[in-house]
């Protein structure tokens, strides 16, 4: 592919001769986008119940949609929650099989007000494509199906086999598909895992993620008198459960920005300067950080990276306050209760139930006698990491250089992805990242947009990534369909 | 009056040959409850400007029935935000002016869920009427209209000269009364003020307060990054609003219970062992205020009883804490902006303004450079003392014994009551302050309610109040109506 340097690359196909798959991407490119926007508008909310038919709705359009694509034995799989969408196409004996993991499902909106478009409006800004989901993970897992579509369409099969599987409670934590995988471990057997909901390097460099952290999600609530008082007649006498709750949150990391949770660093893995150096270079800098998050200065652990402090070492971040009065003005009241969403974010060799065992040993001890405690789990995810010598690995780097002109970065992420874990141990089976979610995409933020040059290089890359990997991988599984 | 002790006296009026005026009061009782659920199914609540025209329409339906009740000059004043109702009768010359204030605004009612009836239903049950400021304060009001009403039904006019003035602003600190107050100081003149507004000694003892703490409400805002982020990509290098918001809030108590603000208690007064013995005898003990407030366990100041750490020592109360994701299960987010609402209890002789200073020079110093902090202030009241040996408050205690058929206590109370200082300092009048509201009226939470009985009692006791005030106080006023 020759490319002019000052002109960026947006449409992979506009070449001399693509390879077939790629060509045909081209000629459905305006129906590309349609679909894309058509996923889009469904607020497919996983956490919010009253969204539960919205996702309903969202996984049938994208069973239908697989069929359309030429993808056999599609099905819908009700769970407790949100469906399961799974589809296959099985027909390249002595092929590995690619089992290409996504999620239709998509973070809550608020704060609505920050939006300057609707979030589910699909609309189309600066070549931009605005919506919650658009993304994260929307855009990033469809650009794997239309790959598969430009296969099926070039030559009416692919390069290897594939299994899709798409959830619909990734921003829930996945509850059901982990159970889903045990029940299905020998069906859904795989040479290798794909997807794509992680970040690239920079605007131009997609990034392979090979290391992801886990996850522990907890809410904590704390209950004070048997209703709300009135502050002025009782304040100074009954602890606030407001007041009690922000003293129990200060008391979780001291003064130097550490956990102050004791026995919360003991299992984290300490990483040769090899691996920091190889960090320091691939990753960002504190700068770049700061310039993406938009904050004028750092905060954490010192004697470490803003860019390790995100990835090899481990977080608690609050997500949310709640309790007393919060609308205009004041009112004088003393709530009878008041609660924090917290979020553990752990490395190697963290393990979830061990941290929230500490955490409630902590919290036993700090929290005042005068209120009352109780934490409920919303999430439990194991730290994972990728072997970055497996040629599926170097696949996707060939696949990333051919439809973004440059190799990808090689990446650790801050976040969660909780079956990624899981397939390692279930299915026995290596994941690749491939991310494509630029730098100031937004997600789970207001105005979450996917740049379409992006969509279409994602597109490039997934198509040959299914040819690499069909080449580069031996074929160790049986390929047999969802039983 | 002669009482059955195994009986309440439910209905002051049922005796043998009532008084004139209560007697009055007794033949129209039912429409007095009628119109008593009227005036409590608007929803007048001040601090929402969502409700703005319900306040009108409250302030509107007042006046209307300050008409039907004989007053004179009535008038709906508007001011930036809610009207001030006005209405006199100033034919009693050689008679002392008697200024009666209310309000007619009420709080907000949220959390709704906790509600067992509407809030703005006006609901009997169990002869009490349920409903946001059934208590708090328009029944409270109401029973100095109706014993307005039985004065003038019995012989066409009142023992002294009366103003009534009644806002819609207290719930918000009274922002355009005090400025009326001025505007009009001189034909707002009167010889005593009453108002009730405040709490009994239990259910069948009403109580003379004679003492106010002030206010100051705050609302602190905490800003972190330009947006909202994603906790997984940040968590750990970013510093958190909401994390920043608790440790803040934490630094403004110490350990023991009291407030950490350098320099906060400076200029409390101390009061002699014998107040305080006449505070342990007259007010609740720490098992009655700790029943009241349905909490096991007490918390505050030592060296203080639970009753004084809210009457005699200042205090400084969370009200509520805003930020971040608060819908259910989880979100990944670092929110850009945390609040909190914060309200300081100030006693004889703390100054507003000088305490606002000495939290803005503390924040300054225990807030982290890694985010930036702004405060608005809501409210800003001073506390107030009233004469316990002034004949009004003697006038009022003799009513009291007749309305309840029981001495009423002296109280102190922790509450605010911004324009007692107002009227101390513009009118140079003594407010009398007569509390109708029992232990338990739920006021500013769910199912806020009035007992009909102590309406009743409440109307005998301002019947006999304007009697008693006439032949006790000397007049002092021109009766001039408003100008």
């Amino acid at each position: 592919m020759k490319r002019n340097p000052h002109r960026p690359l947006v449409r992979p196909w506009r070449t001399v001769s693509p390879p077939p798959a790629l060509d045909q991407a081209g000629k459905h490119e305006a129906r590309f986008v349609a679909e894309f926007r058509d996923f889009v508008r469904f607020p497919s909310i996983s956490v919010q119940p009253r969204h539960a038919a919205d996702v309903k709705r969202c996984s049938r359009w994208l069973a239908k949609h697989l069929r359309l694509v030429g993808l056999q034995h599609i099905r819908v799989i009700s769970t407790p929650r949100h469906p399961i969408v799974y589809a296959d196409w099985l027909h390249a004996p002595g092929r590995p099989t690619v089992l290409v993991y996504g999620h239709y499902d998509v973070q809550p909106v608020d704060p609505l007000s920050a939006w300057t478009v609707p979030p589910f409006g699909a609309v189309i800004r600066d070549e931009k494509l605005y919506g919650r989901g658009a993304c994260d993970d929307k855009g990033q897992m469809f650009a794997h199906v239309k790959a598969i579509e430009a296969h099926m369409r070039a030559r009416g099969a692919l390069p290897v086999n594939v299994k899709c599987l798409f959830e619909g409670e990734e921003e829930i934590g996945s509850p059901n598909l982990i159970p889903f995988l045990k029940r299905h471990q020998r069906s859904l057997a795989a040479d290798v895992v794909v997807m794509s909901d992680s970040r690239m390097a920079d605007q131009d460099r997609p990034a392979i993620t090979y290391a992801v952290r886990g996850g522990l999600g907890l809410e904590l609530t704390v209950r004070g008198p048997q209703r709300d008082l009135h502050s002025g007649l009782f304040g100074g006498a009954v602890h606030n459960p407001l007041q009690a709750l922000c003293e129990i949150v200060a008391g979780l990391h001291d003064r130097r920005g550490r956990v102050a949770i004791p026995g919360f660093y003991d299992q984290v893995r300490l990483w040769p300067p090899e691996e920091r150096a190889t960090m320091a270079r691939d990753g960002p800098s504190d700068a770049a950080v700061l310039r993406d998050a938009g904050a004028a200065q750092g905060w954490g652990e010192e004697g470490y990276t803003l860019h390790e402090r995100t990835t090899i070492r481990p977080a608690l971040t609050i997500n949310g306050l709640t309790g007393g009065y919060q609308g205009p003005g004041g009112k004088a009241v003393i709530p009878a209760v008041a609660s924090a969403k917290l979020s553990f974010r752990l490395v190697p060799d963290q393990d979830p139930g061990e941290i929230a065992a500490l955490f409630h040993r902590h919290l036993a001890r700090i929290a005042p006698p005068t209120v009352r405690c109780t934490v409920r789990t919303d999430l439990a995810a194991r730290p994972a990491l990728v072997d970055r010598r497996h040629p599926a690995v170097l696949a996707a780097a060939v696949a990333c250089a051919a439809g973004f002109g440059t190799a990808p970065a090689f990446l650790r992420t801050g976040g969660t992805i909780p079956v990624v874990s899981a397939f390692q141990k279930l299915l026995g089976a290596p994941t690749v990242l491939i991310g494509f979610a630029p730098p100031g995409a937004r997600i789970h933020a207001p105005d979450e947009h996917f740049p379409l040059p992006t969509f279409f290089k994602a597109i490039a890359t997934c198509t040959r990534f299914l040819e690499e990997v069909g080449r580069a991988v031996p074929a160790h599984r049986r390929t047999t369909a969802l039983s």
